[in-house]
């Protein structure tokens, strides 16, 4: 069965999904501000929209469009500036 | 609020969304074959995995992987097989 994750009440919803690309997850952020939290690495990339990211240490945020992809280490917590609705699809390592 | 919609006893779930590239969604469906109807015109990208599509007419089945689209006319009906659980961008069109 297909799991639904919602996050930050409803705001982030994703759908999780496994194959030979890996652990995946795609989902939708409304547009808004949000501080996520990493458990293993990830991959991000933009499927539609656009996500501006600010990593620990970092003091600017970066914007990624469609098609654009970014790491995240294990066990941090990042910022999210979201504009418009867009969509992501997330990877995750061991 | 995202929609979830789900199709197939949950066999295909996708996520609305609504931003500059038009209305949209993003969808996940389990390794399978599906006959799937359009309303509207639609484009479909693959975002991870794989989606054989056979349209209208053809005697034949067309493999789609990451990151290829493929075009659906209003008001038809069209095959799909899925041999790994895949994910899709939808873009609908008036």
């Amino acid at each position: 069965m297909l799991k639904v994750n919602e996050y930050f009440d409803g705001q982030v919803k994703s759908l999780a999904l496994n194959n030979a690309e890996g652990q995946l997850t795609v989902g939708v952020m409304e547009a808004g501000n949000y501080e996520f939290g990493t458990s293993q690495q990830e991959e991000m990339t933009v499927v539609t929209g656009a996500l501006e990211i600010q990593l620990p240490g970092e003091t600017a945020f970066t914007t990624y469009t469609k098609g654009e992809s970014f790491k995240l280490p294990a066990g941090i917590k990042f910022q999210a500036r979201v504009n418009e609705q867009s969509a992501y699809l997330c990877r995750y390592f061991d």
